[in-house]
This record gives C-alpha cells, structure tokens and sequence, in this order.
C-alpha cells in the first residue's frame, strides 16, 4: 500500500432511526482521513422507506429522499450510488443506523429473507470480485451476510440479530466495544458500534479499529 | 476542577446549509467525552428559517423543526433549550453550521444588526453572570459578540466576517487550523473550524482543543 488508500463511503440517510448513523459515519470519515487515506461518499438516489422523528420515535407525514438527506453528513460532497465503480476505490465502507436496514435493504422489517437494493448487491460483489475490502459498522454486517452467506462477522452481542446473521449463512462472533472481527478470505472487517449500548468514544475507537483493519487487508 | 465537567451544547439544526454543522457537532459531544466530561444536548424548539438541499445549494419547499432535526445529531437524547438552566452545568458550548446564523440569530441576514433569539441570548447571560466558560466553533462566535461586544474571538481568517464582528464591538484575531482564541475575562474560547477550508481532523483538533480550553477555565 504505497499510495493514500481511497475509500468509497456508502450512506443511508442521516440520522439513526431513518439513515445513517451520523457519529459512526463521522467517525468513518475521520477514521480514515486520520489513518491517511481519502474518501469519497455515495448513497442512493431513492426515497428514503420513511421519516422518523428522532425525538418520539413515529413516523412523521414527509417524504425524503436518501441522496439529499446523506448530503447533509458529506457537507454536499457527495455521488449517487449508481455513479460508484469500486474500480476506482481500494475499499468501501458502509457506517450504520437503520438506513442500511430499510433504505439500502429491507432487513429491519424482513429479516432472513430480506432483500437489498440492486446498487449495493452490485458494488459488494464488485468488490468481492476485484479483492477490494470491504468495512461494516453497527447493523450493516446483516447486509454483508445477507449476500454472502458464509461469511464471519459481528454485530455485537444482540441475540436475535446473530441468529438472524447464521440463518442467512453467516457465522456470527460476539465482540465488545471497539472490537473488529476479520474475514480474510472475503476481505470484510465489521465492528459492532451503536450495535452495543455505546459511547461515542466507543464508537470513535470502532471506526478507527475498522479502518486499521480495511487498510491492512488492502493490496 | 474535581468532578467530571458537564457541559450544555447547543444545537441549531441538522446539516450545515440550514443547521449545526453535524461534524462539528459530533467533534464537539467526542472531545467532551474524550477528554473525562458529560454532556447534554439542547436545541429551540422553534421552525428552521428553511430547509436546504445540501447537494443544489437550493431551498426547499419544506418546513422543519429545529428541536426535531437536531436530535438525529443527538440520537434522541435532546432536551428544548427553554430548560437549560446554565447553574445546572459548568460550560456551555456552540458547534457551528449556518443553523446559528439562521435560526439561533439572524446573522446570515442582518450582519452586525442581527437580532439572537431569547433563549440564547438568555444563556449566554446566565454564563456570563455565573463565570461560566463558553465555548463557540466556526461562525458561531459571531452570536457572542453581537451579545457580549468587546471580547476578543476568532472565527478563522474570512476578512467579510471579521469586520463585521469588529462592527459589533469584537476584538477579531486571525487563526489557523485547530487555534483557539480565549478571552479571560468573560471566559470565551473561539476555534474556526469549517470557517476554514479545513479536513475533518481538523475539526476534530479544534474541538479537542476549544474543549480543553473550557475544561481549562471552569473553576
């Protein structure tokens, strides 16, 4: 790895219980200009599934769009999802927030027979085909494995989740804050963040763990 | 300084165009924990100025809720800014983003005859009259001399900006990434942040260090 590592950051939406995560998202973005790299965000040009207010919990009467809504968290330096040829990256990376779950798939409403969008089925198996890396935070392994199967991941502790994660094929490590767990031959590191009842420093020590990872397992 | 030092931070929105800066924002929560303190997030409870789409630059045909928005920076855990009772807390602090020269004050609009809404303007007087440190990143220093006249802060190097805080009685010096600017008698301490074509770590130096600066004045 002789040059800066260019890393393509996907995004769901901004804010936990409707997007990304914005800490771990921050976190990513900090972690990997910290660490030497670059990056480039994208998230897809659709309708968010809905609109939570993050104070109460309910859905509120809006309509929101992912793109313009993750624009927020990349100060408008952002691409559409459908621009991202891992071609051009060394890794991609996805923070998480129940945006992967109901924006980028359908995970949090399906489960194990959950669907994920046409863009990020394309840009993993990309990546698996080239041997780039590839990252996940917080709820987003559930997607890796969703696709892959027989992949070893975390997402922390949460019982039904790792269950969910095994019956789609994965095999699901319990990890503590900040932990990474690896799969070398697929190239894939995750780390559990807001998955644990977490701080942001927690969260902090996750991105920038995950980052190390990704980094090392780049050609 | 025994105790762990909590601190109030104050937020404007949700995105930099219309709101808090969300780096800034997350820097700031991550130097208070990182550094030993707490914090409590607060925000009005009052509608944005506007909203804006942060790829076009362009406003939308859409109304928010400062309050609402700022608790997806806030994962929830948020509180009206009509509650913040400053003897509660040992600093208070300002992330930046257009959020506080549109909807915390005027300032965006009306340059040194801006008008602050009430409750800040009341917070920052309650500080003041309690000896309690402030602490203000990127354009949100500009709210504190409108408010406090003669105090010496900085918001970066933008020449526009500076004159105007000296219009109102400021004291404007010029930093660089990650400098911050104290003034000991009324216990203010200004970093620029995104005032600057800065990175992300940037930020985060900047954060880190306004936050060790307050830390360094609470009695």
């Amino acid at each position: 790895m002789e040059q800066s590592p260019k890393i393509a950051i996907i995004l769901s939406g901004s804010g936990v219980y409707d997007g990304s995560e914005i800490h771990e998202s921050t976190m990513t973005m900090f972690a990997i200009a910290k660490l030497g790299g670059e990056y480039q965000i994208f998230a897809p040009d659709m309708e968010q599934h809905h609109v939570i207010n993050h104070i109460t919990g309910e859905e509120m009467n809006e309509k929101r769009n992912v793109l313009i809504e993750s624009a927020r968290i990349a100060r408008g330096n952002i691409k559409a999802l459908s621009e991202l040829k891992v071609s051009e990256y060394d890794a991609v990376m996805f923070p998480g927030g129940f945006g992967v779950a109901k924006n980028l798939s359908s995970f949090a409403f399906d489960g194990e027979t959950c669907t994920v969008i046409p863009d990020v089925h394309r840009v993993i198996n990309e990546a698996i085909l080239q041997s780039k890396p590839i990252g996940a935070l917080c709820i987003a392994p559930a997607i890796i494995a969703r696709i892959l199967g027989g992949v070893k991941l975390t997402i922390g502790t949460d019982k039904e989740t790792a269950e969910t994660i095994e019956r789609m094929g994965g095999e699901h490590i319990n990890t503590g804050h900040g932990e990474v767990i690896t799969d070398q031959d697929f190239k894939i590191a995750t780390t559990p963040c807001y998955m644990l009842d977490a701080t942001i420093t927690d969260i902090a020590d996750g991105a920038i763990n995950v980052t190390k990872a990704i980094f090392e397992m780049i050609n």
